[in-house]
């Protein structure tokens, strides 16, 4: 199992890489190749477009390598998404490709375009934890327990049907681009991080406003981490914003999901692609 | 010329009032009538969503009001700009509505339901400026200057066939909503105010992606004031930001436009409807 670790949104830090690589040494069930295109740094993101793009398209082509492990959000998988499934070689239709928040808009497409694809924990969640690689040590062997041995003790444990998982605000962005997946019949996860709660109240209007979204068979709310004050108390909280919405919308709403931006970030396989 | 005030979104301030009111007594050519919505409370809002458009409705439905004034942004309004719009009554047609920043879902659902709207300065920019009423005396004269008398002196300069403006984040969220208008042919301008570059990149993705936007005449870029600090210096700046997604897109990049979250903020009549 030969895993690469490329980074199209911003870059990696090298003592999660070195973190990550030490834990792949100490299991002995996986070769993680590590792109030198994860440590480029270009303004916001790890190398310009092309740079990001380029050692992407490699990963994916090269027969030698069984999974894409995103290395990092932040932001920027959007802005080469679409050129990254254009003309896809059948080497890039026999991997996994993992990862969650930002790396959403590339899950999103990627699973449109009918390649395997989850949301799950990636190589910087090393640094989560009090001392840099408590909780994050855990969320690593998660990942890697799934993107090797497709362990199902990973996996969200309410999983129903054909799931999807995705950042409320990354989701609220795709919709109505070419990324946007087909919801229809899906248990669909979102969870937020670093946002304030009128911002949530507002995603999720335009969320629940959207046919597409519409046609999910339920939606589920992980948590909502490092909420940012409101100048006044917003007045409720985030799981009565998104059970309102829902119930607006005439979606049913699941409750909450063990997913978020955190050390105990569960996997969401979104299986098959009905494109 | 009677026009009345209510707070769709959040609650206006009682010094605001009372500059706004003395401003339109030294002027005498026109009478200001101030729901008393606008000073209620709930959590973020001026009142529950039933206050707030109740209160809406009432002066929509008054024949003896020429114009309604939005009393301030936030963040609220998509919650009531459907049922606003519901069964609308010739009263309602018969006026000129007028607001920015959060009150853009209503400037789009009311346009789109073929009512008169227009961008322009609120009661609250009374407070605007040095000494609170500074720079913002001369946005509220502006904004009675063409809700009075259609003065074009207020108008933004360059402006050119059909225009709409809009905040960036609120026009991205009613992407694919009820409330979305028809985009073709529309010269328009839009602004944005504290938020990060990597979030201004991600909406312009989101709005240049839409086949709806790709209709516009051209796009043309506001102030973007209180630009929030990145980690690191994210590498461009907002006007190269803009270009670039107008030319990924094939949409006419036309420039800067003056309009922004400031005393500065000029109008922008919507126009006639297609719809």
């Amino acid at each position: 199992m030969r895993i690469a670790v490329v980074a199209p949104s911003c870059p990696l830090k090298r003592e999660a890489a070195e973190a990550v690589q030490a834990i792949v040494a100490a299991r002995g069930d996986c070769e993680l190749v590590i792109h030198p295109q994860c440590f480029l740094s270009d303004g916001h993101f790890a190398g310009p477009d092309e740079a990001r793009l380029a050692a992407l398209r490699e990963v994916m082509a090269d027969g030698s390598i069984d999974a894409v492990w995103f290395a990092r959000g932040g932001y920027g998988s959007n802005r080469i998404a679409e050129a990254a499934i254009a003309d896809l070689s059948d080497a890039a239709r026999g991997k996994l490709y993992m990862g969650y928040s930002d790396a959403g808009f590339l899950l999103a497409g990627f699973h449109k375009a009918g390649l395997d694809v989850a949301w799950g924990p990636m190589p910087q969640d090393a640094l989560r934890g009090g001392h840099g690689l408590g909780n994050g040590t855990a969320a690593i062997h998660r990942a890697l327990d799934w993107l090797v041995r497709r362990d199902p003790a990973t996996l969200e444990p309410a999983l129903e049907q054909r799931a999807m998982a995705f950042n409320l605000t990354v989701l609220s962005n795709l919709l109505g681009t070419p990324l946007e997946p087909d919801f229809s019949g899906v248990d669909l996860l979102i969870e937020e991080v670093s946002e304030h709660l009128y911002a949530i109240d507002r995603s999720m209007f335009h969320l629940t406003s959207s046919p597409a979204i519409r046609r999910v068979a339920r939606l589920r709310l992980g948590r909502v981490g490092d909420v940012l004050p409101n100048d006044v108390e917003f007045g409720t909280d985030e799981t009565a914003i998104v059970a309102d919405w829902c119930a607006r919308s005439g979606i049913a709403f699941g409750g909450r999901a063990d997913i978020g931006h955190d050390a105990q970030n569960r996997v969401v396989p979104f299986g098959p692609s009905k494109s």
